[in-house]
């Protein structure tokens, strides 16, 4: 069973609109070896997992798992930011266009030569579950043989091809906003390339020299380098929220990629940043709430609050109010 | 972001094995209408979501999100149990063949005239992301238009389709296993109509006597009628840790199903129950551990486990601990 | 502009329903060399037509194309009856079940190990656009390369091929309802492979001996010897409602089948028979009308009648009126 | 059973050529939601359609999908118009390049930078069947649940996505060829949203304030105004050319988009325009016919003109006669 | 630069025909971990290989891959005499039915009922380029990084794929013909495994016991077993008509799967057995020649012989000839 | 049996990079009509062939498919040099970027607005198994109906495709690199076309003036003329190492492209060209060899050379030998 908690797991930085940057992130989304498919492939792994001897292998898979479905909502919130305003962009930002082809203007021009058309025709300047290159995802993608070694060794496999792919992608843009996803995902891939070759390790592979993959030099990526430096590549959460799991068995020990940090699975989850609505794109027709429809959206949200907080208790929206710990899940 | 506990959502009855069962629950998992679409579908939209002043309409597709994670979860393991030991099945759930191909004997020979091939050749009697055609998933199917009316009215067409789909499974099939968790769909589809048919009467459209979509009678279905006795169509859980989801200013009222309940959406999540991991099948060589790699295995598992100890404190897996609620990540 | 009328382009025979013929004249509908695919490429071909000096060559292919939609009509339409009451036939075509599933029975258990499970899963005992092994039509397969030479060629080829795959199908089965579509099937692809071998005869090309492609005798097919014996697979309707289609100049002369008949493309098009209306299944929830939405229904349909024929004049439904004809497109 | 008229639904305005907005129209032609899907769509549903007593509701469904091939033929050709000649457009529609590559020439090097490479390399500047990214269109886009809420549900869902997608290519091209097909289609969708919509007000649905979708305001459009102005939005066409459809026992009285207009299926079709056939293409070998194959083509043409005028009455290709009514076809 | 000799590269057993083998044999054929893939993987990762000094490891993927075109051809032939004759099968291969669908008989019944429909509707009983659940290969399986590390990697993973779905092909079917095929390829993936793995030994990878995987028995597999005991899971042939290959650098030296023996890379190819052409099946139209073409066939073949000879010299065909070795290729 | 010799079988003139004309060549490589098609569908024809008095027919087939492969290998190789140093070509081929990404710079920015953004982010500035559009390559586009005529005449269309697809590439681009495989390609397109046309004529069909399609003059195109001066139009090699191919007998006389020329089948193959290996691009970590792995390699390389000179006899890398013809192959 899932929980969610209204945070990102990384903080995703500022700057301007850039719609190319945004599909080259789409084949970290989208594309055969992005989040979606290692969030996928780990969930069908987890579920078909065979041998109750191999827990902690299990537990590890799942672990992985559950992060790349907030790598998933990481991602493609950074493509959302990066496609935000980007038809009116000038030098800052963009504020909703009010009157979409208003007099026969053409505010969505832009879409006919940037970045991948579905961006602004089929989705409303939001991330798309697509490569770079438009192909849709495949659940044909999801390798899950059931033989532990063949499944770690291809979990290994696209962890490491994944990471080069973020760093090819890192040498196309200096955009901040899609660098700070980058540098988080080529360094969380890295932690999760160390997770399967230690589980490899366990199972008598000696990696020698070969590992991490691809060969880099942090101090090469900025970005990467001050993550590195705290030694992200070499921490793996849980997401577990009663403690069973029992990943930590395996990712412990000297890191397999030789760098002289230790493997440590101590921490349940990375902290978070509050997460935030986009606002309105009014030439998208989106959300496409004209002024009737609003009255009654805000009759929803406001009128009832007092009901709402009977059952609830107080909410976020409430002035008075911080969300608060809710422990039901974990006690049950 | 994201957490998991090992529990699943809802309870799966035991039966004798059924592949022809399990293919036809594919649908519901990797079909155009399954579970993994709801699930990519709300995602999408949540991330992608438009509006700050409509945040209950997000809220309310995030917890539902959230949920179809679980249900993901859910059927895939009940697809794994109809397939499990399926091949050399008499009478009773068989052990696994120990000597797969032993002197040239044929233990898969049922792969050839039952239920997709690749359950047994592919996968290892486990779930595919496939429908029940032997489809792949395709990202094709997600639905994500940024606009609020549209998306909900799409939302509330995908939950019914869904439904009809797994009446007519239900239909098809008595095996237990698969009717366990056919039912409980069917009435979690139903809340899911509920919720979206609910939304859009907040913008306005009243359903007079069209919903539920299919009409049926639960009296006809008797695993269904026990959980509509129970209320569980007009139930939708948050699945929200932190208490933020302002879902219920929604999901409260009369029932647009029109069965003279009332929509509850109090309760954070279901009880759950606890999962478990599927026995060795030597015949899949999955996980394919002979005595050598078992004894590394086993090694990792219990020879290092006062040191993991050490870090996570008592496992589920020490004799003398219990899995202990953990709450860090409602605290940040 | 396209236009339509309620009729058939041939009478489909009365026989047993029979699901796995249902699912291998899926080839002849939404197969690569099937119905929806000639159809596709001709319209397309017709829409790109280049070279007003060609006309002639245009009208053949539009004309084709044209009657292309009413052979996905008749071969569809034609599926749909063998599936039609499949699921509880015993010796006669059943009455719809008007009590699914209930309590608990399993009226479509057939759907686990019969035909397509498509077909009573996502369609309700009816057509889809898929092929016999379950893929989904594609725009991939339309050819239309521009080049006059090569689109004839391709054109030859295509109808040579489904006409191949008919023959092959009417060997898999002597259901009388498969058979009166496939045998009129293979006469008409005889006949638009005359059209297009003439086409390219205009060009120069000499086919001595090789057509028809496959060689067979039509004495070996009783069901197709009787419509050889009309003659049908020598003419072809211009299915052009204001006589500018100018296919006739090619259509004419001996054929290139050398069966001794003369082409003949004087008619408009056949007599056609009326179509009709399949019904109601309950346990497929199709079209899931209770006693509720009927009334509705009815009074939509009924209580408004006199209005409506204000309009209309006299339909079809009503006790005194007959179809009339209506000149109104030709005459524009 | 389907006729053919050589006119086209409605007229195309002239305007440069423009290969960025013929393929952003693909996805109008191709795409998810595109004429193609829609065609499809409801001739599957009218074949597949159940209850005798719902006949109007199929007839609807039956001459929206008649109507749209039509729709096909128009943006098809759209999109042929906006392509042709591009390759050397210099401020004014460009002549055939008669000696395509000659002393190794690159007439076509536009293809390298502009839409989609295959509308110069695989089509002839014309039309393909893939949406703007790329994809064939797929059979695994058609809806056809035989459940009649649904199929509605669906059908009003799938109308105004495709109005909401061509509002957006509206606004990013103001090619005048381009927008007098996108303003109709705008137009005609409503046209079929009110259609999908009145049909489940009948079945009970108030739709309130929540119609059209997306909620534009024509003023903005000034082409779309135009149409509008003359009510075009609260027409549907039969298309039937017996009389026999009962669509307009639905489509009647007040418009559900609140508009103050009143609904009115009293016509069988639109004038239409006549069509016109492109001209040759040298740089495309399309058609590729050189001086020998058009002297046998002008043959063809030309010489057997008197005995296929013995056959069918004098042609349209003939000086001396016009275009007349044939009305075979309705009076069988 | 590729040559072909018209030989098999092993033996296939003669036993009784059997569509449902034949279909699993599929997915060694067009599956994801198929000959197919494997081919088309290496040849790209041969023609894009970078990096002179690796130029063995280039070498190595390069005479494997050559070795894939032959398995192909092997398991593709294979699969075909599985299905040739197995309509009319009764206790011996039949004969070609000379009289298809005479009177209305259904020879081709079969195809409803067993193996993919396809087998006998689209091929002619022969191999087809899909997998054993009938999807079509595609070019997205090819993986070709471009980082030697991981290529390796992935063709170490992929070939042991391959291997154990072809240990649970052999545990699906005891036909002789099936089993000799798979035997042989179970083989030789081993010694691909043993490739890939002894070239990331030579980068520093120790394997210690996890080699090979899945770890099987060669006892328990009797024809394995024979072929083990010659030791061909050791050997790697260079299918290099010029002796440039420097694969032998790698692939020498204790073999990783621990079994005791020594890699050998010292023959150019195996000896291989003739290759044989398929008769006639009538039934379905193929090769569909009739007795006007067989003598238009039958005059090509005979009358010019003479003519022919004086170009190539005599010909396997003359009764006077032997097949010579022509080392026309390798000369220049 | 295939084998392989370290040569391509054309030249590959020097130009500059061009990734818009790697682009447009995808489609001669992985397209619906390229090579990677004609390779597959040729192996699978010749495979499945029916009829062993056809053995002329296969062999023609047979060749034609071997010779494919090393079109693949020709113009996968064209492709990666048109794009091998283009992110930093700056007047001249450069130098691979040493350090990838340093200091935060973006030596791969031209994969935003160049070409298919998958050749650097996929790739490795490498050739990939899809089309001009992006599309994976597909088993469906296989054709081998096992009907002699039909498979004849789908090849003959089949090769005019590609044919003339190249001649619009070659229109769109001057690039030599580029030209030099195209023109070769097209002339060899034609050979294939003459091939195929003559098969159909030893059955009959006179071609008259239709051929050679499509209808160009090898005047406008000067790489073209060169080539079809020397007479490679009228040429088919049998790529068969024991002198046993017949095709000889079908591929002699007067060509049907009415050129005046005659029918050549006396070759066993061109001459060919020596291949060699791409330099590293550490810009895309590929091959991603540091210093370390390098030392291995060049270990593997040098250090072993004499042992493994012992059982091969010296390798073209041993500066004292040179590559020797091996005729082991066609001994046997």
């Amino acid at each position: 069973m899932y929980f969610h908690v209204q945070k990102f797991i990384n903080d995703i930085a500022e700057d301007e609109p850039n719609p190319a940057a945004a599909n080259a992130l789409q084949e970290g989304l989208g594309g055969q070896f992005g989040e979606m498919r290692t969030m996928m492939q780990y969930l069908f792994q987890a579920m078909n997992f065979r041998g109750p001897a191999a827990k902690p292998y299990r537990d590890l898979i799942q672990g992985i798992g559950t992060e790349e479905i907030s790598h998933v909502e990481l991602i493609g919130t950074t493509i959302s930011r990066l496609l935000d305003g980007s038809p009116q962009y000038q030098g800052k930002k963009s504020d909703p266009i009010d009157k979409p082809g208003a007099g026969g203007a053409i505010p969505l021009n832009i879409a006919l030569s940037e970045s991948n058309i579905h961006h602004y025709l089929v989705g409303a300047q939001g991330a798309l579950p697509v490569d770079s290159a438009g192909n849709p995802w495949s659940g044909s993608y999801v390798y899950n043989s059931g033989n532990l070694v063949l499944d770690l060794l291809y979990n290994l496999m696209l962890e490491s091809t994944g990471r080069l792919q973020k760093c090819r992608v890192y040498e196309m843009t200096d955009n901040k906003t899609a660098r700070s996803t980058l540098a988080y995902l080529i360094v969380r891939d890295q932690a999760h390339e160390n997770a399967y070759a230690k589980a490899l390790e366990t199972l008598g592979v000696n990696w020698s020299a070969t590992l991490p993959i691809p060969k880099t030099n942090a101090e090469r990526f900025p970005e990467v380098k001050k993550l590195v430096d705290m030694g992200l590549q070499s921490k793996q959460y849980s997401f577990d929220l009663a403690g069973q799991s029992e990943a930590g068995r395996i990712f412990q020990g000297a890191s397999p990629s030789n760098d002289g940090t230790t493997l440590d699975a101590s921490e349940q989850a990375p902290e978070g940043v509050p997460s935030v609505i986009a606002p309105e794109r009014f030439e998208e027709f989106a959300p496409g709430v004209d002024a009737e429809l609003l009255k009654l959206i805000q009759a929803t949200a406001e009128l009832e609050l007092a009901e709402v907080e009977n059952l609830f208790g107080p909410t976020a929206a409430s002035p008075s109010s911080a969300a608060k710990p809710s422990t039901a899940a974990a006690k049950k």
